[in-house]
């Protein structure tokens, strides 16, 4: 396990706390905290919320009347905080507040608001009025800051990180005609929410173009809040590759063929199942392993199965670590199904390249979260965000609070109003020590 | 392994040849020995597997065109031996020849000339043409039998075994109105034949109504096959049970769960699945036990199973046998559910009753085949046969002759004529053995 940070003052004793309510350690300290508006934040999400069409939880499918509902609502607030509003190509909603070395690239803070049909209200939700709330915090206190700052709201991300992903130049042209859950298509939607993706290219930002970016995020796994710790410090955002397994053996009557002279591809199937789970945990590493997918052929009780395929995933935050786990398993498969005069081939279907966090984001993040006196700890993503195709343009650093016993993308996703304050204090203490110091 | 019969004079000696071509350890054994025109009998085969609707070969539904116009061809070849044919209420053809001793009850023999969609051309017919080919010699060679002998074809053997249940008072009401392959329901297909199951008290035979029951049927498994063996000695139809499985686990994100925090419905499912492989091939017996078909959910590759369901098949010549391989089964799966922190429930939702042959007529056709000079192997027929419900009603006796490569109901489906005239040389025997010296 990757060491904990020593908790100081109690769990979340200043993540709820105004600047002006701070207990008296913070006080102590000696210099000016500047603290988000916990009770505003949290008001605010619960206002998000509403944009909706289920009743219980969120749904707000990317490029629907909800989702644009609630930009133009966004969109109102950050004019009134004297951000300068625009769309980009990709649809990204960007605040813009100026910095005071013109001289400096922007440093980007956000999240998303699109959900998945009946999700939770927390998810990217958290992250976008944190942002929001942070940038709020700096001008209630009348705060400057070097760097320019841009809140982001990214457009579709669940729908395939589609604003993320075309500032950095990797959306292709044919996934302009994907059709969303919300029935537009990408290009559809794009141009709905005051986008235009016919021309790719223009949608792009330059790598180095930004300082850094930060994104404030629910877990979606149940790591902090079984550990009961505040901060999840992110080291990365998983590669993913997934592949495809197939067990070849002989189709016969399951009456009329004796147990030992079987080519039973079920069998061999669920000995490499096994095989993944244990390889995986036994192997040092935080790699994950997953058989979620299978289908028998022919698949009928009274058969046994000539052939078995399914599905093998792993995840790593280096795709070193995902071979290398791949290749144990692997090797074990193949051993199984020699031995059980089956074969067995696999083939890679899906890829996605891992995104490690700016290391020194993750210390910025980590210290910060120690001096607000919060617990933390390094952790990867397993789950994907729009942060890992930004760190193609800059530095990437990424801030998790709990959810309630790992719960996501349900109407029961859960983040403790106190954890969502914390998350947010340390997402505005990260931007600030990188407009103080720098990266 | 059960003792194969002593080889008298190498492998189907005499199965090919008619009486008058017997070579000498025949002729030397100093009883005349009525033997059956092999020539003739896998001519007919041929004719019959004309009858059908693939050109490849066989199909030949129950109740479509093509199993009238079969059952037509076959009337008429019957009356031209002087057979009394008539079809009865459950649509089963039958063809009676008196006997000498108006006080004993038939031996029934025959078997089934419907098919499965693209079956072959061996499976029920070469019984049904053996069982013909039987009587056709004792007709030819005119030895009376004192047993009326019936040459019976039982009807919708593929679809439901309906002629044969409906006779031992198995089949239901509401079994009427099954769609069979063929379009027709079980009662509109029975009254295209000729029968009439409006009233299915009717269509019953009276328990101890016949001597005994004859089938001639190829083994649909390779057991034969494989051991370079003549004929198997059915010991019996073995009963069925089948069981759905459930594992219940956690279902969570593929991406955000650590290995050793997950209860992965599919590792304990691929666990309980070795384990009845394991289970089924070490305990003593001639059991199977078989998963045939899977499903997960929520069954993406990139969430951890939340539950996942399977087949279990058991198959044992004894209920108890199946009971005792499932109890073994069922303590290793809660056992394998406890260890992984998931839960494990099964249900059955299928049954078949077991039915062993009489244990007279498998000395008899042993003794017979060995007289024959055919090595011989007392094995059960792990697939369902019309024997099985005739076995209601009297003695059943079942020989198998091997299916080359355990191939059933496919076009490659084959068995060597030779293999089948041997078949049919016992199966007239034995029939002479119960005429002769009774059981």
């Amino acid at each position: 396990m990757v060491p904990i940070s020593r908790r100081r003052f109690g769990r979340l004793a200043l993540g709820v706390a105004g600047a002006a309510a701070a207990p008296w350690p913070l006080r102590a300290l000696g210099r000016q905290r500047l603290l988000v508006d916990g009770d505003r934040l949290n008001r605010r999400l619960g206002e998000l919320a509403r944009f909706s069409s289920s009743a219980e939880g969120t749904t707000r499918l990317a490029y629907s009347d909800e989702d644009r509902a609630a930009r133009a609502w966004l969109s109102d607030i950050m004019t009134g905080l004297g951000l300068d509003v625009h769309v980009d190509r990709a649809a990204n909603l960007i605040g813009r507040r100026r910095g005071t070395d013109p001289s400096l690239a922007p440093i980007l803070v956000g999240s998303h608001i699109d959900s998945v049909p009946a999700g939770g209200s927390y998810d990217g939700q958290v992250g976008s009025m944190g942002a929001l709330e942070a940038i709020e915090t700096l001008v209630d206190a009348g705060r400057d800051t070097r760097h320019p700052l841009e809140l982001v709201i990214w457009a579709n991300e669940e729908g395939g990180k589609t604003g993320s992903r075309a500032i950095a130049g990797e959306t292709l042209p044919w996934e302009v005609d994907i059709v969303t859950a919300s029935g537009f298509t990408i290009g559809e939607g794009t141009k709905r929410l005051g986008g235009d993706l016919t021309d790719l290219a223009a949608a792009r930002r330059e790598a180095g173009s930004l300082a850094a970016y930060l994104e404030l995020h629910i877990e979606q796994g149940f790591v902090l809040d079984r550990g009961d710790l505040d901060i999840g410090v992110v080291q990365g955002i998983v590669g993913i590759r997934r592949w495809t397994v197939t067990v070849d053996g002989f189709a016969n009557h399951a009456g009329t063929t004796p147990m030992d002279q079987r080519q039973d591809a079920m069998v061999t199937a669920a000995r490499i199942i096994d095989a993944v789970h244990v390889t995986a945990l036994e192997l040092p590493g935080r790699h994950v392993a997953t058989v979620g997918q299978l289908a028998a052929e022919p698949g009928a009780p009274n058969v046994i199965p000539g052939r078995v395929t399914f599905s093998l995933e792993i995840r790593d935050l280096a795709m070193t670590g995902i071979d290398a786990v791949f290749r144990a398993i692997r090797a074990r498969a193949e051993e199984i199904a020699a031995a059980d005069g089956t074969t067995v081939s696999i083939e890679q279907f899906y890829e996605s390249r891992a995104a490690p966090t700016d290391p020194r984001l993750r210390d910025l993040i980590e210290a910060e979260a120690d001096d607000l006196g919060l617990t933390s700890l390094r952790m990867p993503s397993g789950a994907g965000h729009d942060a890992q195709s930004v760190a193609l343009l800059g530095p990437v650093g990424m801030i998790f609070v709990p959810s309630r016993d790992g719960i996501s993308h349900s109407p029961l996703e859960f983040t403790e109003p106190d954890q969502i304050t914390a998350g947010t204090n340390v997402l505005l203490r990260t931007l600030l020590a990188i407009d103080a110091r720098g990266l």
